[in-house]
């Protein structure tokens, strides 16, 4: 098993999230996505399916020779022409890596292809040692592997790595797998694959029940060391990987021993970005990166809140450049909070006082749900008018 | 440890999900939504924190009086007031529940109630009791159990229990833990908690890393016989467990042995509802209810697709309500899906037409993105006019 703690980073926004019905990106798009993508710290950019139109081919060419640090990765079937074109368009990259592969699941190998296990196995590697030929970094995906069978992916796993693959990578394509199965799934290839230590396992989780970030975190417990993911989730169906979340969840939990080079100040302004220039809009209780991912409403959260934040915040938004936390007024919010923000606006009342505004307060906030600072002054205007004066 | 195999789904969207910046909900829509949630089958119906608000109070009173066969529950601190106000609002409702508890973690001790670990267990005792003193059912959480020291959290639960809960929530308040120390909580509560058999136990996840779907699973894998959980998912920060997700996965995962009173065709339907009558938009990538959840959209997926549609789908979209699965042009589309629609729009193309007609479909798909009807019938009126005259 690899001794390196790092988790590497392989952001595929612009190839799993790209093709999502609704986003759209011009080819100026791409590149402004893919320099943010490297400025945040990611490992590799999934750029494209260069063989699939003409106008992928070119954005894959073009972020090829923008990019500096990070490997930019192209997508091919196990087919002859898709590896040509993504070597042809990868050629300006300074770290170009081909990602080839093919359905390893029985369902995939007899409905898909209508072939058998060693045909797919020959495939396999024949499009790695194809892929070869074109640059020295080579990731294969062994698709549909969450429902593989387990001994046949042991010897697609072993086969490939021993024709040049760099990276296996493992998907959960239908997003079927249970974390426990998915780890144990990771484990089971890195102690029962003899060559795995010559190669990197890789997590392409999707969300289809809810559990790609617990599948990939999962995987890295167990020994996978590259996580495929994208910003805020997107991609096919109901998404990927999210990578704000597995990038929060490596960090906070120290206990984990790993670690991963992203920035992770800049979570939130890429998510916008990315959200705006894909059309694709965040759900406001999106983790790490939703509107209200660190807005506390109720009495009890606000209370415990401003008596110290640890009480309901685990990460501060200042870490991940999300707006400082806010404590918004409702019929469920409590004295505290609206004696904090009275105070806030430059009030100074005693509890006998916030008693008394805070039964109008409620009564407001029943009807308005949301209480502004301009009902605040008004309350405090009809009550203590000699104080609101002042 | 409970032979059980049904899971209870307790439903807090009225009230962990209500109390969300943003969320606007009249008296009559808290109606309509609790008899909706009532139809989709769950057990507990979570109505709303009576002392909160007189709003609230009344809320929680006109939903237990509309409520035939689910228990419905209202929220309440450790506190005497609160205890009184729940039970006077619940006095209607067929099956009341009051749901009170306290702070176990040694943060929230010390920094939010400012006492010690004996004096909490205390309060947690006189305020289980208290509550039995207006109902038969009395569930007890212990806020931020998720980082609470293991050995006080058994004795709390025990003590608790004794005192006649009849449900103990472990909830994870800040969403912290990881799925397989969560499960392990639940693990070492089912089997150091003597009279552990006398209640159920809970799981209260919250989102902030993206995992209260995968904790809560984790749970109930390790014994827990109870879900809380809200519509899409909704609820302080970054929401609560989606229902919508942990359904599908106790559901799709026969191997698990376990079973919810869920009615999924039902899912979407909430889903939508919820959305509009709360306005808090669903992002189109969320797993279940998002409006991408069934859509395919790159040509492999779709080719794979085609040929057998449990290549990419683990669900059925009827099985949730849910739109028939789209085939979305783009791009990333190959030949067999354009074949595909050509066949559906009433056209005889034999495979050289496609292949022409592929070329020029890919040249306006870079350009519009997704390609529809209109264009198809363009692109066949353009490459052969005979045809597309018929």
């Amino acid at each position: 098993m690899s001794q390196n703690k790092k988790i590497f980073i392989f952001d595929t926004t612009l190839r799993d999230g790209e093709q999502v019905p609704g986003c759209k990106l011009n080819a100026s798009e791409k590149i402004e996505l893919a320099v943010a993508l490297e400025n945040l710290g990611v490992d590799i950019i999934e750029a494209g399916f260069p063989v699939s139109s003409p106008g992928d081919f070119e954005s894959v060419q073009n972020i090829s020779k923008v990019i500096k640090n990070a490997t930019v990765c192209g997508l091919t079937r196990a087919v002859k022409k898709d590896i040509e074109v993504a070597g042809e368009a990868l050629k300006g990259a300074k770290r170009p890596r081909i990602h080839t592969g093919i359905g390893v699941s029985d369902l995939h190998i007899t409905t898909k292809f209508n072939t058998t296990r060693e045909e797919i196995l020959n495939r396999a590697v024949e499009a790695v040692k194809y892929a070869r030929s074109f640059v020295d970094d080579v990731e294969f995906y062994g698709e549909d592997a969450g429902r593989a069978d387990l001994e046949f992916l042991a010897r697609v796993v072993e086969a490939v790595i021993n024709a040049g693959a760099t990276v296996v990578n493992i998907p959960d394509t239908t997003g079927y797998c249970l974390p426990h199965q998915y780890g144990e799934k990771i484990a089971y290839l890195i102690n029962n694959v003899p060559n795995v230590d010559k190669a990197i396992l890789s997590c392409h989780c999707h969300n289809d029940l809810g559990l790609a970030t617990a599948n990939s975190i999962a995987g890295v417990i167990n020994g996978a060391r590259q996580i495929e993911c994208t910003i805020n989730g997107l991609g096919e169906r109901a998404g990927n990987t999210s990578l704000e979340e597995v990038v929060m969840i490596i960090k906070q939990h120290e206990s984990l021993g790993l670690y991963t080079d992203i920035k992770a100040e800049q979570l939130n302004p890429i998510s916008r970005l990315v959200a705006d220039t894909m059309r694709m809009p965040v759900q406001p209780n999106k983790a790490i990166v939703g509107s209200n991912a660190f807005a506390h409403s109720s009495g009890i959260h606000q209370d415990g809140f401003l008596k110290n934040a640890e009480n309901y915040e685990i990460i501060r938004p200042e870490q991940v450049g999300a707006d400082s936390s806010k404590i918004v007024l409702t019929a469920r919010s409590g004295r505290s909070a609206l004696a904090h923000r009275f105070q806030k606006l430059g009030y100074n009342f005693n509890r006998n006082d916030i008693d008394t505004l805070y039964q109008a307060f409620l009564q407001v906030a029943d009807i308005k749900k949301e209480v502004g600072d301009g009902d605040l002054k008004e309350l405090a205007a009809k009550f203590y008018p000699e104080v609101a004066i002042a």
